[in-house]
């Protein structure tokens, strides 16, 4: 039993994996924050896209006023979105990046930069902050992610 | 050979992994179904989003009214998003699960219950079944994803 | 200290693995792409979402007229959402089917295809080239996915 769980676990005997999986989940996590902040604020805007969401605020005309589009739904879900076309290519270059042996001070350094700027742009997209806030936390995540890929190619190169 | 295949399958002997592996393809091959879907509402409602799309209906004004959206359209659409938000994150989370030692038979009980949850979740947006049909399915999905985060931070914890 | 690095980029020992982990790397920058060429074409054609975005405009209405949609910069979201639904099942799919232990000279001819699929794919949204170039790019994509998807069934298969 204990041999098998050994087995398994191997990756994760592997420093810079196990703070990649580490990061890589709560990056994943605050990602699917997201969608609780949006429904958060369909509620409490009253501002849904399907009809049948809006079936318990009465029949016709009185719900289907509930049927529209709110200016802070649309931030949360353009904050989720921007998260989707971030977080997981920073999933998945991350994931290669840390099985192509990084040093582990350095893969800290490039989870924690990322970790760090995409709660900043978080932040920086909800509260709103003014920009170049939210412009600066997207580019840093950006540039981590990029770092990867470098390390990634000059490691496993075979076209 | 036969030894090179036993290298590259390695982490598929592990028997949680290759649970894994499965319901990782098949809630995949789900997702990837909503562009089917998408695409076949498109072409039977005409409703398109790109000039170029319409260009076999003729030219000018008669292919222009094409370019429009439809409830039928959108739906899938929202459905499919729904599912990058989801399904993304359990791909992801439920990797570092796979390699974070769980016990087969809590393995099997997440991914089972998760694709369930997707699958009961793209049947409630399309038909669509009245609420809280599809928030249940969607909340209960959410609710796997977040267990299999709770064992990958307990295992792998190292910020 | 090398014996460290040796364990850590075990998988990339495996010439299929290393295959994966280059196109991989490869198709998520290309999907990073994307963010350059959406915030090149809204700050050139001066179309902006958020209100913060548009301050270095001036104040009031001479902003707001930059909240708006554009042609380009429309086209350019949907070319990275249409990355964001092909090319992360292709990542998933393709990091399951590259420990399922494939010949190296399948695994290539997949990996090949689907990244020139996706070129094709991006150049035929953005220029645009007349249908049905896109069409086809997207369906040869989405036919290699399919590929590797039943590939790593057929090896893991374990319901």
């Amino acid at each position: 039993r204990s041999g098998e769980m050994a087995k398994s676990t191997q990756l994760l005997d592997n420093e810079a994996f196990r703070a990649y999986a580490t990061y890589a989940a709560i990056v994943l996590l605050k990602m699917m924050l997201m969608s609780l902040i949006t429904a958060y604020f369909r509620v409490t805007r009253k501002a849904f896209a399907n009809p049948e969401d809006t079936a318990s605020f009465g029949k016709g005309e009185s719900a289907k006023k509930y049927l529209r589009t709110d200016p802070d739904v649309e931030r949360a879900r353009r904050g989720h979105l921007n998260d989707l076309e971030n977080i997981v290519p920073f999933f998945g270059m991350g994931l290669l990046y840390a099985l192509s042996g990084p040093d582990l001070s350095t893969a800290l350094l490039h989870f924690r930069i990322f970790t760090g700027a995409r709660i900043l742009h978080t932040l920086a997209y909800l509260i709103p902050l003014p920009q170049p806030s939210r412009g600066l936390s997207w580019a840093v995540g950006y540039a981590v992610t990029i770092s990867m890929a470098y390390k990634v190619l000059k490691t496993s190169f075979y076209l």
